[in-house]
């Protein structure tokens, strides 16, 4: 058997159902997906054009509603959510963890938001006030409320009877939560101490100092750092009167790393992280023109620095054919050094403290790159053009164009961030304005003296 | 007290130890450093000069060393152990895991990788060299074999009593894997299962059928895959025969995400995902030359083009001035489908299957998004320069040039891909060749052909 990926596995499975949905078999189709996690599914829905997404969904079973929303890409989600009816929506939120729960309320239009609200009893009902009464990016807002707490005087022995008496345990399960009666959070205590201490010891000894607790209101990204920082399974989130809240666990933190990492990559092109590969035509259109237009405004500006040359470019039309290639180089190093300034931020690499370590650096590799490159193409043009001057002018504009852009390279990203603006957002935008008009500048500018 | 987020109080911390290096007091650092996590220690180096890691790497607690060794960044590890010698090497391999020693030892230079070898005992030679036998990107190479195993036949109480017996388990162990006499993978039963079950159950009757086997040759992307898919704390990890040789826990996992998504950002400007932040200059800037030089190519080949039209460029300078701004619109966009396609492909939405309607979906957006631009700029340019047929060449390029760019957006990588060639490192230098030479083919060639 040859072996077969398991993206291409995924695919594969992806065209048959889309065949078998082109041809009607819709009977057949409900019995492929039955056997499909709801990664899968929601894989299948992400993968598949906006107009069968509705169709698929009414062939899921109603069972795995849920968990299919829950995996979900915000923006499919919201798709689908539209399209389904509020009764419906409140049945599938009943199975639903309170995470999710929240996660699906808080993409849920207004005008449907209430109804469905209305439709669910009134248990459940209490469960999504609850989850929505924390900030979406927060501890609070990831958590989950299936916690088993213990008290810390009973033994391992009552602990382990209460267990096989309770049956199951939540998903996940890999400690305990050692609580008082006030239910204020005293410390974890991992299933594995249980299993491995004597049947008599005393829960509070088996406390496991290693595990904090996470505050409510903490932001998202300082949980996956913590998470990442002492290789937790599970954490508890607390109040601020110290009362256990619910726990966080890595699952949920590995959706945090892929989102924030993904962030970057997107921003950088003027995309949003939740974007839908198949989102419809006119709506792409309209949300991408935002970005063409702020880097119209960026190629306008190099515009007007070039028509303030245009007397020297009437006279030699070889200045216009060379015109693009210093702004294009600095562009080209600038948007290196953004890269890296932008991933050691996120990384936690770079603060105060040794920002002007990478200054320096950056700044000298802009220099000695921008001296490579000055002296191949000023040999390069002094050769084909027969103009030793030109050659000089073009070497002279790209040391010049290569320094700006390792400067601005650290610079822009810092200053975005001091002014709490995404430099993975802005930062290229303004990067490429300072290299385009710098490098046009000094090349045009140059030419003028020297040539003019 | 102010709330302090995570990042900053890192960088506090590092500006303390960072003031106490420089100021000489080596005994307060090494005690700064004896409270701090590996995760931090790690964070400290990759943040820190070149020239202070060596210092700082002496002072930090020698029994911590093998975990700091393991969370470092590949690029920044590599300069630290050139600077260790072999025999103390081998004493830091003795406590470390299989995964890490053997990431490690793939790190170290050639010459000192014997030399360290023959420093280690039989044992621990033997585990290293076990380690090594698995290719690095593959399930084998990011498994730890601290497993526990257990007969079918036996029933929970025989289970609970042995665990008591043995103390502590390895880290993260939320299973167990059930295996037959020649060692052969039965199944999985998890911790949760065992705890809950009455003593008198038998083990086999416990098994977890939604935990799968991973082969040790499977990808490390398709590993990742299968934990999102399942969402496994754990997967045990079997030879060709069905064999168990070891699991992997997620927190391997959560870093294989976090690469992969760092990778196609970091790539995307030409760097490697495993740069060193503050990595010596001469070393960066002659790493980034080479991707500069790639794109000093794709700069030539628009100057070429360019210069096919001087005749048109000597007759009217306003062309010079304008010239840039159609490659740059259709570069933003072409840049901005590759970007979604190149995050598709990761993310497994992109396929045979549905490559040809994503192709028209894109080419659509590109189409409108070129009229809207089109139509603006043209009577941006004609009321400029008061030259109406100025303003339809214009528009007319950049129609056509932002409907190559949807086009070359999603064709590119595709191409790139089926020729195993990483479209996020080739994908954006292809690309915007493209955008330059239809942007400014169109420009200047129609402007030759009505005006000149």
């Amino acid at each position: 058997m040859p072996e077969v990926s398991e993206q291409e596995y995924s695919h594969q499975r992806l065209q048959q159902v889309n065949d078998a949905l082109d041809s009607g078999m819709f009977v057949y189709v409900r019995k492929l997906l039955q056997d499909m996690p709801a990664y899968d599914l929601a894989l299948l829905l992400e993968s598949s054009p906006t107009k069968s997404r509705v169709a698929l969904w009414q062939l899921i079973d109603a069972d795995h509603h849920g968990d299919v929303l829950e995996e979900l890409n915000e923006e499919v989600r919201k798709g689908i959510l539209k399209n389904i009816n509020p009764a419906k929506l409140a049945a599938v939120a009943e199975g639903m963890d309170v995470d999710d729960l929240a996660e699906v309320f808080r993409t849920l239009p207004d005008s449907v938001y209430q109804e469905v609200l209305n439709a669910m009893d009134g248990q459940d009902r209490s469960r999504v006030e609850a989850a929505l009464s924390f900030e979406e990016d927060t501890a609070g807002g990831i958590m989950n409320t299936d916690t088993i707490s213990i008290r810390p005087d009973v033994t391992v022995d009552v602990v382990l009877r209460y267990l096989r008496l309770r049956g199951e345990l939540p998903e996940a399960t890999d400690s305990f939560y050692v609580v008082d009666r006030a239910d204020h959070f005293i410390g974890a205590v991992s299933l594995s101490a249980i299993v491995t201490a004597k049947a008599e010891t005393i829960i509070s000894s088996l406390i496991d100092k290693d595990i904090e607790a996470i505050n409510a209101d903490m932001n998202e990204t300082d949980v996956a750092k913590l998470f990442e920082r002492y290789d937790w399974f599970s954490a508890p989130v607390i109040d601020h009167e110290g009362r256990l809240l619910g726990r966080i666990t890595i699952d949920d933190v590995v959706d945090i790393i892929r989102e924030e990492a993904e962030h970057s990559m997107m921003s950088m092109a003027g995309l949003d992280d939740e974007a839908d590969t198949f989102a419809p035509v006119l709506k792409s259109t309209q949300r991408r023109s935002i970005w063409l237009g702020v880097n119209l405004i960026t190629a306008l500006m190099a515009v007007a620095v070039s028509s303030m040359f245009e007397g020297i470019l009437n006279q030699l039309a070889i200045l216009a054919v060379l015109n693009s290639l210093v702004p294009s180089m600095g562009g080209v190093a600038g948007n290196q050094t953004l890269t890296l300034v932008i991933r050691g931020m996120a990384l936690g690499h770079i603060g105060e403290s040794n920002s002007r370590i990478l200054l320096y650096k950056e700044l000298a590799i802009g220099f000695f790159n921008g001296l490579i490159w000055a002296i191949l193409i000023a040999s390069v043009v002094a050769i084909w053009q027969q103009n030793l001057m030109l050659g000089a002018i073009i070497a002279f504009a790209m040391l010049m164009n290569m320094t700006a852009a390792g400067i601005a390279g650290v610079t822009v990203p810092l200053m975005l961030k001091k002014m709490n603006i995404d430099p993975a957002l802005a930062g290229s935008v303004i990067l490429t304005t300072v290299t385009d008009v710098v490098g046009i500048f000094a090349f045009l500018g140059t030419a003028t003296l020297m040539l003019g």
